[in-house]
């Protein structure tokens, strides 16, 4: 076929002409000129496609997937973001990191209710159609679980963003203000704390400072346009916008005002930091600014020298990310990336830099700075302070190596 | 058990004291105060839930679809995204309204080509992994069908959101910008239009004035987060936004600069708007500003006199929404909703506005306006410049009607 010919006469042309299009800095890596046969203006498909669907599906051409190890205990575990796959800044839902303790139940919303109660006023038992009454947020945030990217920490990276930094997502969150809520049962003065606790077999609990409760805290039901997903706490859970992803209380079943933290099971035995003097510290909930390159990034391949886009992600718990900024010389110098996605707080951001390969074995990196003016530390400047005891909220600059076959590694 | 107990008495106290609460403007349809017997603290969820996923789906208890006819000719026609259960802005990307003509096609991606040509400098051809290599945009925006809310237009409105304005979705996409591509293959001056075409066996194409391909126009690859879905274009598509549905071609294999506008058969035999005079308006490509309440909406049912939220959607194809203001006196009075999610430019806005029922028959409507300042017309103001010719760019004002048993109606 012409159009074959055509496409294999493309590609040499391609290949042939990069170094020319690499040489010139500002120019995109785009295919060159190609004479255009008038075969190839002609309809290559004439078949009749498929038909409309109730609810549909991606491309079977699409192989995307969250990533867990086999386990003989399946009920407990974390899966993976493929974060090199993702475009945009949501994450699709069926993509969203896992995080259970005993499992996904499923709960049947007619059944399921949420009790608050303890320093309250008027406890009060709310269903799922009394939540559903109530004026809806939405809003978009990340979720990251502390122990994301201990593995870099401790010096044993993730050989692609996925196995580094996969702990990490993002969605449009749509639910009830917790403060709505909380002025509905009356909050007493002695409160100070809130205890919320899922429904799941492991009734994971979480103590949360009332402050954070009545800022921007979301009881949520929504994610990305539909209900929540059944692994993100369907059909109701706690969104603690930019805190770590422990304490987003999924089936959440009960919110208990107390005067003091409660040192549940997930704040004295884990989700603490210890530090070198054998101290821990606690209650240490927000997510540091963090970013990744996800391309070019571990397990891809640059196809020679020339222009590629430098891509990748950053997130603040504390704001808005203000400035990305990437070495290509292992740190020395750094360029300024263009933010090219919505900026939000809480929220994945996206950023981009053109970027010319030269052939030689290079290091990538990327550090962000938040609203607040904080930057990503590197790794030897967090291990300095935080020695290596503790594995969660590492967030050191990430750095991937291109080698000169173009191979892209972790180390 | 007496949880069931509990909840029996629960539900009992809510009834009976929803009146006193609805007397009360300004509070929330919440439901009262209950003792709490301390049985209620128990767990109720012992059993170990369900594994983690490769790529997870919805709960079963979630029942919402797209709607379509059954039709003898699957391969063309339309389905229609169930508004008035999405939350948020973004609509699921497994709810997406479809319209199709000849099916959805199954393309691979590593054959897909994107060839530009015509009045250029030098054609080119785009493989998908040549595309994937330029700057990405992330941008959400809107999807309409020129065609939604015709059934309004002709009186005989939807019965529901669905069936009157399920031919709108939003969502995150994210490509190319066209701009970058053009300058690529650098326009000649004689170019004014492109004409756009699908790869699948419709061949649907469209023309599209230069001005706005050089202005906002995204080849998108990208929807919220992953890949675009087939029946909305994988692995290419132009997003033409706020311009009608049409133009926004799926499959997209091919684009022609040219001098003038093709007259092809979707912008000569169709998607144009035969006015009174016999004349018709051609190449009429934005969607105007449009709004609908979706909650209390055709379909439902409210449960006696009390609180309401008022919910909905607005949208603009000349840009931001805001503000929307809500009749509930057939339109003598309107007040001003709150917009409660992100409000971007061609983008659906969210609104709410608290509504206190009195049980009597009312009609509830919403009109935006945008930030040209159109505010949306009533249908008769509509009908009296456009007639009843043309069925499409229809953007009249909607009217929902509770009844006294507290049924919501279409008429």
């Amino acid at each position: 076929m012409r159009t074959e010919i055509s496409r294999r006469a493309f590609l040499a042309t391609t290949t042939a002409t990069l170094g020319a299009v690499a040489s010139s800095p500002g120019s995109l890596p785009a295919p060159s000129q190609v004479s255009v046969p008038p075969e190839r203006l002609l309809a290559p498909h004439r078949l009749l496609g498929a038909p409309r669907r109730q609810y549909g599906d991606r491309s079977p051409y699409e192989k995307s997937v969250r990533y867990f190890k086999p386990s003989s205990t399946p009920g407990t575990g974390a899966s993976r973001t493929p974060l090199q796959d993702l475009h945009g800044i949501i994450t699709p839902s069926s993509l969203h990191f896992e995080r259970h303790h005993a499992g996904v139940p499923q709960i049947d919303p007619s059944h399921h209710e949420l009790l608050i109660h303890g320093l309250v006023e008027r406890p009060l038992i709310f269903t799922m159609k009394d939540i559903l009454r109530l004026p809806p947020v939405s809003h978009v945030h990340f979720l990251e679980c502390a122990g994301n990217t201990a593995s870099d920490q401790l010096g044993q990276p993730g050989v692609d963003p996925q196995m580094s930094h996969g702990l990490l997502s993002c969605s449009e969150w749509t639910g009830v203000s917790l403060r709505t809520l909380l002025e509905d049962v009356g909050v007493k003065p002695k409160a100070r704390w809130l205890v919320a606790e899922g429904v799941d077999a492991s009734r994971l609990s979480r103590s949360l400072p009332l402050e954070k409760a009545l800022d921007d805290v979301i009881v949520a039901y929504g994610q990305n346009g539909e209900a929540l997903r059944p692994e993100q706490g369907y059909p109701l859970r706690l969104v603690v916008p930019g805190w770590e992803g422990n304490v987003n209380i999924k089936w959440l079943g009960r919110i208990d005002l107390v005067d003091q933290p409660y040192m549940t099971r997930d704040e004295a035995a884990f989700y603490t930091d210890l530090m070198p003097n054998g101290l821990a510290r606690m209650f240490t909930f927000v997510m540091e600014a963090k970013s990744v390159i996800t391309r070019p990034a571990g397990g891809q391949h640059l196809d020679g020298a020339g222009f590629y886009e430098i891509e990748g992600m950053a997130w603040s718990g504390r704001g808005r990310i203000t400035r990305v900024e990437i070495s290509t010389d292992d740190g020395r110098s750094w360029r300024d990336a263009e933010l090219n996605s919505l900026v939000l707080p809480k929220a994945v951001t996206r950023f981009r830099l053109p970027w010319r390969w030269d052939g030689s074995e290079v290091s990538l990196q990327s550090r962000c700075t938040d609203e607040t003016g904080y930057t990503q530390p590197t790794r030897e400047e967090l291990v300095s302070v935080r020695g290596l005891n503790g594995t969660d909220h590492y967030n050191g600059i990430k750095a991937w190596y291109v080698h000169r076959d173009g191979k892209v590694t972790h180390v």
